[in-house]
């Protein structure tokens, strides 16, 4: 038996959900009566997505979280995932606590391994994942409407940060580095926020780019604009004293791995979006608000309209 | 809009059979009742899988016949795909040949592009592939029972000896080079034959690896033994003359990359056999037989058992 294929073996589980796990040609997935099966596929690239030196096990975490958060986007509950990933060597020990980040994760979510692949290639991690949610419940991007509210899960900007401080750019004190680190390494899919909003949120997705890159998402799909108010926005990112306002702003509006939920909703269910925070422990602010014309309108301290506008993630270091 | 999203646009096509294609969080799928859903996942890297200057359609063709060819081994049928893809640049010229040999063969079979994810990085290929098959119809490793004949479909061996012809371990005249590099690099995944066979072969599973190799996971799933008569084998690959006769024989037994089904069936099935390879236009060729003891014999020329093991495809150039 070659070391890949021990590897392999740290993959293979027993499944409990599905009627076949890995070791055939295929994995065999029942989805119950009245259900859809929301899939949704990631890849994670060295040096891309992640430093060569990230610690593997956080590295498991945060392939499978970023996946399982695009579940939640849809209102989805995990069921399963498969797992391909392209090693540069056969080290027994990186793969090894990569897989117990994984798993670990995976376990929480009760989220089983279904099959996979394992090859000899540069760092290379893709995971598809699959979910169940009742048949036409399924929360999308396309729903929102004019008068809408506009929510996001959790805090917004953490990541950003410390990538900034990773990359030499800015400094920040070590214990605000170690929590932003864990933002950015480990981020928590808001799964059961997910699926509390079904019914509720008009429309959903998942912060991977920055909240304005990603809200324009939401508008195209829905043919709208919004008004985002940074009044309520500067509430998501504390990250301690010594940091420039403007840095904070740009973090939290364009930042990227946030892996927070946005979502909107009508004004008359903001009991129902409280309740649904409330129900599954994660915290959501109100933002702003849906509008009839396209377009994204930035209010800024004074409630002045911002001429500036926040580009995403990929451009904002150019 | 970056170049990598003109690229992705390549991949987002309207979707007949999904509920939700290419664009949301997650793409939906809702399974007709009574059937399972058939899923496996590959990926494919540049100079292990395949080399840097392939012909992009060729390799568009390649990354899904792989994975449909997982599909054929359990008896289901395709219905849409997810793909992840690196390219360590934005070609437009690349990708949308890559495109075109992807979706021709997509297309030829009915499945469906239905999300994905286009990053920059080290050319990789991830494909996971949905199909549908009647619940508790599937087509295991695991079924062989002792008295089973064994079969292959199509030939075995072109894609090795066109892949040592490339490396430059062998010579071969032009015409036999572009014939066997098509099998190599353009494989036909047995959809329609594997369908044909359900309720009929005991167990199956597709040749990646070489003939030997490959049919000892179903030796070791079902825990029987088996012996395969060169004398049939011979008969899989006619490269042409001026050929080494050992040679050939390990490209048949051993070579990888054909893509071919090998199947078990109770020699009462012969006839339904023969009737389903008819009904798929798939030529089927039994091998040898399914044994109660474990271990894999060889029959050599003269019905002698040959003592040598022809090992699997990774070991082979060893």
């Amino acid at each position: 038996m070659g070391e890949f294929e021990l590897i392999r073996r740290f993959f293979t589980r027993p499944v409990r959900r599905a009627v076949l796990g890995v070791g055939d040609d295929c994995a065999l997935l029942a989805p119950a009566p009245g259900m859809q099966l929301a899939i949704s596929s990631d890849m994670l690239v060295e040096g891309r997505h992640f430093f060569a030196d990230v610690d593997p096990r956080r590295l498991g975490h945060k392939a499978l979280a970023v996946n399982l958060s695009d579940l939640a986007a849809c209102g989805a509950r995990p069921l399963a995932f498969t797992l391909a990933l392209s090693l540069p060597r056969a080290d027994a020990a990186w793969a090894g606590a990569f897989a117990d980040g994984l798993m670990a994760l995976a376990e929480a979510h009760q989220c089983e391994l279904i099959g996979g692949d394992t090859t000899q290639g540069p760092l290379n991690i893709c995971i598809t994942v699959f979910g169940e949610v009742p048949a036409g419940q399924a929360l999308l991007r396309s729903g929102a409407r004019a008068g809408d509210d506009i929510y996001v899960s959790g805090t917004l900007g953490e990541a950003r940060l410390a990538l900034e401080a990773l990359q030499g750019h800015l400094q920040l004190p070590p214990a605000t580095l170690a929590a932003t680190r864990l933002r950015l390494e480990t981020p928590t899919p808001r799964v059961a926020l997910g699926q509390a909003l079904r019914g509720i949120a008009s429309s959903a997705l998942d912060l991977s780019d920055g909240l304005l890159g990603d809200l324009g998402h939401i508008l195209a799909q829905s043919g709208v604009g919004a008004c985002i108010d940074t009044r309520l926005t500067s509430a998501l990112l504390t990250a301690g004293p010594g940091l420039d306002t403007e840095l904070l702003r740009q973090c939290t509006l364009a930042g990227g791995d946030d892996y927070e939920l946005c979502f909107t909703a009508a004004p008359t269910l903001r009991a129902q979006v409280e309740a649904a925070a409330a129900a599954s422990a994660t915290p959501v602010t109100r933002i702003g608000s849906i509008e009839a014309q396209a377009g994204l309108r930035l209010l800024g301290n004074q409630g002045q309209e911002l001429l500036q506008r926040y580009a995403s993630f990929d451009h904002f270091s150019a």
